[in-house]
């Protein structure tokens, strides 16, 4: 049904959440197809029989990375866990491109991966120079590119409504307080991701130590020319699925705010900066979707200011933001194969 | 099954989710018997018809409140909304002892209360000099009183966690980022109740114009000695039905805040504060009773704390705290009828 | 960007979810428009204001039916209650062919409907007539058309699984037990429908009363070449939003009813007949979907036998069925608008 | 604060949810105190480790079996897996009493138990003649037994419906369509009871092969005075925590059900039979207590009757009866620390 030239695709990791997601969207794009999945202790299986929505078109055998016929491949997404995904990138063809959805990519400084992550980086050199893919800031630079960087969810979220903002506010007030849904946990098996202890409940994790916040720093220092921007940065745990907001308070003038996010998203096709006074955006309206809504309001204490973003973590949190990247590094519109999504609701 | 000397109990507003829970509560207090419950167009009904889980032993004819053989009675919960509220209890009887879990009677100043409420006070004298049933806080102050107005669900959580600590962090750094289940809303009927528009989303609400904020910072200002404390207090709607809880950052000294939290609550038989470096509180883990837990972690920003409570919003932030009230007025142990509840989980 | 020649399509009752659900799969449909959306108390509002996920290229301006420009409109959609249906359909121009969601048209025996859903037929002459809307088993008949009766969720399931193998089955002998996400029930206002009362809980509902009984039978009996076919019909309320589940527990010979199924959908693009030992079906993996996947399993009592059958109630349960229904009146390719959806799971 | 004479109580398998519910459970009971937990794995921590809402007065630390002061036990509540529970309970000393909450001693046929469950059974002699603890319907004789097997979550519901109506209705028709929370499934790490892929979704399992119907089938059987009643049983995986609802169409006469139920559980303090013509029973109506409520409907298929009764599958279902069975086991008020237990809604 797709365009003979397509690009052929692998989908490394293809048992987690954000393989299975990355499959069930290329099946929509016009010019990609999905032609392997590789998986380690299921390898053997078809996709299928561990994600039954994947049965017919998108269906695929697992196999293991090694038995994937590399020559016919063009392009990899990385959906593995971090480490994993290095050690796997890093043996790829130089023929591949590689838009990486984990960790391993996104920090230019290989001594703050290594104590972050807990583990050194194999290319410290590459990791160094690898493109961030927050596509919004980076789309031009992002063509030609063969590995890039896919940003966390949760950076995604807070720097899609922090970015545009941090030389207005002040840069040493940022608090982002984080909700997530619990897809965002992945597929390992704790026990606090049983349906019976997720459920109507409610926690926050990682206070004070969650792995993204160096990234959002990394991020929004840059931007604002600094190096000594720090966030406090505060995740809960939503009994929900998909969905993620972030909150952030910060002090600056919501009107300059307001006037700094429509500025710069007036093109942006996947981000709706709402007008001042809208009710407030929710994870429901853009659920499914590579879609993010920002909405700006003015607290009730002088000089503070909230600014609310929500993004479906496993689409523009990850799998449909990596297919936008992969639409720019090819220099094709970036919203092929992500358009036609649209918010299940209700 | 009760003692004969038992007070004798009118609820009113039965109707509604706080009156449903103070009867549910009430039938488990060695002391107090249910003895009306009053509705308006619900009047003629039995509460088991309303709640079925009602039915049996604490089962009682919803009768219009004028209809209640008030000299039979010893004490009110007013479980209406406020304005409702006291227009009901500005008639009662004078011997009639009243705890009122509405607004009504919450905010000091009632130029305060008219405009965060949109109505002027039937009885600025009395508001002026009710007492605040926070009973962690008021507890000796509310023997022999007749009329005690209960917190707010949101206030009861930011307050158990801000009153110990507010004269040792910086006064001007709160923020007061608040998650609640969705039966904190009421039983009213709005679309975003739905459980078709509530689950599996999330949301922000009342940015910046909550009104459980000035009820906050009276008694934070109350307590520090000042006047012009202002805190920002962003709630959201959580897709659940019971719980809440509050993330309070701060400016501060981790060890000082933990400390004095751990010297204030020492002998709070409902109140736990978790020693430093505990996994972080669940508002599974309070499900059903009057307990608030309470918990401190340092951020990753020098100087900023991150202070985590959990409640029932519908026990410890409503019915529940309104029966160790009672307690309270009438001289008992607190924790009468309210000791033996134990969290449901899963 | 569609095609000129596109039919211009009218929503009636856009303020409920099977009105929002067909807006927005009328987005993916390559040649028809929605152009106008009705609502009563709605009128004057955008649709983005109800339904904000359909902000952008969906929104329209909600406007009373009498206010439509028919003139323009080639074809409408019935999202409305039963009754209310048929009141506007019958008023509608000739030349607007109809899909009509609602109850009205889908007995044949006016009578019969007067009887289950308590008011008058108004046009007993053309509900006799009007063909039953179930595109698997009516597709041929409805090129054409100018009036076509949606089934309801509950019959689409249903008899998708038994109107293969009534023949083949002792048709005396078939027990629905059936179970509905709460989207089933609308955007109705009940307390029933909240989601603290909704959530973790599970309730039967019109058990032995339920109107879709008489639906699931005139189908059966038409099919069978009878008129006596009963069946007992019991839904019941899951806490979930989306998706419907039927259990059939019927007499008959497993072979030969996976035989019967699997022969009469083979070439169905929407109806998935699992291979006898498949793992259950589960509603997740047609969420979203116009998908129905069918599965049979041996009791262990012998000469039962158990068919399950799952869909999305408000795609392939109505709205999706609806634009399938469409697509068959005017000769199209059934799938048009519809093959692209997948599943979105988690 | 208990009585002395006490008996002392050991919870076997106390890392899971029927171990926490006994642990929950037993804290409010007059006469017992929990005074060991075991658990293998965990064996080291604190109860509250693995349960924080465990912490306080019901904290016990979690120690192997093998390191239980059995000389200070009275009594046993065995919350182990089927196999490891026997094993177990085969080596404890004779002086204690031991409610066994799996499903190791509840077939009196050890081929069937082998046949069923996969092994043999250590003791088919003992298996044989201990008592079915379905206190409703064996609570004379179970005073003095020292061991008693608690039926399983669906045989509880199942039985407490259809032993009272089994000599009235006909025997071969009936079909039990059951559904039950995930909390039913364990705290086993699975990935179909993650939060993800539970919630918001629905199926069908172990459909004809369920191992709860032989139980059921051995109950009805003894009660009916046959031997060759089948029944067909299908269990469905609702997406809520706890509850369980089974809904048995049978074969017979509405009123002749109803006065069999009404006569049967006239004085039972844990079973209510609803008036005919009530509401459907919902699980929230009984979550958190040891009730059931059970209630009939006339079938539109003449002849056919519809049964349903309702339970919290942790209580009622399994930790809730166990302590039930001890009450008896020991000649008292059947009602000891469960009489006070109120449903918690919403």
């Amino acid at each position: 049904m797709k365009a003979q030239a397509s690009l052929k695709a692998a989908v490394l990791g293809a048992s987690g959440y954000t393989g299975a997601e990355t499959v069930r969207l290329l099946a929509g794009h016009p010019h990609v197809d999905a032609v392997a999945a590789t998986g380690h202790s299921l390898a053997g299986k078809q996709l299928s029989e561990i994600f039954p929505h994947l049965a017919g078109p998108t269906d695929l055998p697992v196999v293991k990375a090694e038995d994937v016929a590399w020559d016919e491949v063009d392009v990899a997404f990385g959906c593995l866990p971090h480490g994993t995904s290095q050690d796997l990138i890093e043996t790829l063809p130089a023929h591949v491109k590689t838009i990486d959805l984990s960790a391993d990519y996104r920090l230019r400084d290989a001594d703050l991966y290594a104590q972050t992550y807990g583990r050194p980086h194999l290319n410290a050199e590459r990791t160094a120079r690898v493109k961030y893919g927050l596509p919004e800031w980076r789309g031009e630079e992002l063509k030609g590119e063969t590995l890039v960087a896919c940003p966390g969810c949760y950076p995604t979220a807070s720097l899609l409504a922090l970015l545009p903002i941090i030389r207005d506010i002040d840069p040493d007030s940022v608090i982002i307080d984080a909700k997530s849904g619990v897809s965002g946990a992945g597929r390992g098996l704790k026990e606090g991701n049983l349906f019976s202890e997720a459920a109507e409940g409610l926690h926050a994790y990682g206070v004070g130590t969650h792995r993204h916040a160096p990234e959002i720093e990394q991020e929004l220092n840059l931007q604002a020319g600094r190096s000594d921007i720090g966030v406090t940065f505060t995740p809960h745990l939503i009994p929900m699925t998909r969905g993620e907001l972030v909150t952030c308070h910060v002090r600056g003038d919501v009107d300059q705010i307001q006037a700094a996010l429509e500025a710069k998203y007036a093109d942006a096709p996947f981000i709706s900066v709402l007008p001042l006074g809208s009710p407030t955006p929710d994870t429901r309206h853009v659920r499914g979707t590579n879609n993010c809504r920002i909405a700006v309001y003015p607290d009730r204490v002088k000089g503070r200011v909230v600014v609310i973003a929500v993004i479906d973590n496993l689409v523009k949190g990850s799998s449909g933001q990596a297919i936008q990247n992969l639409n720019l590094m090819m220099g094709w519109d970036e919203t092929l194969g992500l358009a036609g999504l649209q918010a299940l609701f209700p």
